[in-house]
């Protein structure tokens, strides 16, 4: 049977920080793990961790879950280099799960479950300071299922991450996950990166914009090394996703040249319908 | 010289309405006309207009500023059809200007100056009950340049509006106009309408989205009657931008295809510094 006692963060940035946030006086005892003695020491002053280590070595083997946040590369770096407590869970909270998830597996062995997981919440800011519990409020959540034996684990992940402030928790395959993600999160990326560089900066953009354009172009600052990391590995999913959303823009292109007014209408009807849905 | 004592919206939508709102306590006589009873009495009952009008015949011969905040096609017809102060200043507040302002300001012809205006805001949700003089606030409006031989009334605009809380105005041509506006409302509301239409209905999407996603499709819910009129009338502009944001999704797809890792980690970082420029 399950029974988590101790709860250890890898990675005190934002989603690592909004994880030991929202874990306060859910009844754990949560330990941090991060490169920056400034944010351990301060993740400790304000309550959120017992205590801070700069690596794994003398907290991971008594922790019974491990929550690493950090970006995909480093997280089988993580779990080759620690020893894990027998039986304890190891999760992680990137946002691609295909092209790594049997390593994970394969490198916990039979120390510790690996249950990956996906917050899909964040911030444009990276750090600490602008991790919050609010940050997981009513966000959605994917857990991996994938080559777990131990189903009370996965269980408890699920009720875990409801406590934590997530609404929708669903469970997928990691295929499923990388086909979904790359239509939900990294074609957004792609769009609003198209977007703001084809500006052909004739004109001051800034003073001729509505909410629209700023909308659509706030994730298009974004961190060049986790999000190249997240395309090209996905990137038979995303390639697809982006084909299918071009083919909607030549439907769109063609009824404008052709001044086909009813069929624009008919496009816009369909769109209003599916976003009022969400 | 200008001298601007009575002020008559048409129009009492979420723009219009935000007019009226907006001229409160500014030291104008107001007015409204709407087609809607119940919508002229809640503007009066709230005290944002000093009578209301479903019609122009009584109060437009009287007013020194028509502000008419109905679709572009109905602007041309609000003018045909009424007897304005001679010397008063007709605006409007559509978001395309080349295809009718000439129109427009031949029918005004010696009786009103047509200065054509674009206040850069708006709302997802229509009518009366969704506007508020905050709508306006910081945002930006542009004022169309084009057969205005009396500069005092263009720069009353400038001075009136820059009152009514929005923070830049900038002064142009209707073709510059139509040029920038294409790219940075029109192209953003293809890309919404064209990426919520893409989705292929496998998965419960609104269970695996994060705030990139509903940002990105916030304005798919859009109008139909207004933005095929819109679009239509500035096709050449919009296919022109729909073209270039096209280049950069090829850019994109190539960096994938090739693994070119350095390639998009140039382009998320030109698209970050750009952002974060805005």
């Amino acid at each position: 049977m399950i029974d988590i006692k101790t709860i250890t963060v890898v990675g005190l940035g934002v989603i690592g920080g909004s994880f030991v946030k929202a874990l306060k006086d859910q009844g754990y005892r949560v330990f941090g793990i991060d490169t920056s003695l400034d944010t351990l020491k301060k993740a400790k002053e304000e309550g959120y961790i017992e205590e801070g280590f700069i690596d794994g070595t003398k907290i991971i083997p008594q922790t019974d879950l491990t929550i690493i946040c950090l970006y995909p590369s480093l997280v089988l770096d993580f779990i080759k280099n620690n020893s894990f407590k027998k039986g304890s869970i190891i999760t992680d909270a990137t946002g691609i799960k295909g092209y790594f998830i049997d390593q994970a597996i394969d490198l916990a062995g039979d120390q510790a479950i690996f249950i990956s997981g996906h917050p899909m919440a964040g911030r444009e800011k990276k750090g600490f300071e602008y991790s919050s519990k609010e940050v997981f409020l009513n966000a959605n959540y994917i857990l991996i299922d994938h080559r777990i034996e131990d189903r009370s684990a996965l269980a408890f992940m699920e009720k875990l991450v409801g406590r934590l402030g997530f609404k929708s928790i669903k469970i997928m395959s990691p295929q499923d996950h990388d086909e979904v993600i790359a239509f939900t999160s990294q074609l957004p990326h792609v769009i609003a990166v198209g977007l703001i560089n084809s500006d052909n900066q004739k004109f001051d953009t800034g003073k001729y914009i509505g909410d629209s354009y700023r909308d659509l172009t706030r994730i298009a600052n974004i961190n060049e090394e986790l999000w190249s990391e997240l395309f090209l590995n996905n990137k038979e999913n995303l390639l697809n996703a982006i084909e299918q959303f071009e083919t909607q823009l030549d439907l769109i292109k063609l009824a404008l040249e052709s001044n086909d007014s009813a069929k624009l209408k008919e496009y816009f009807i369909e769109s209003s319908t599916r976003r009022q849905k969400l």
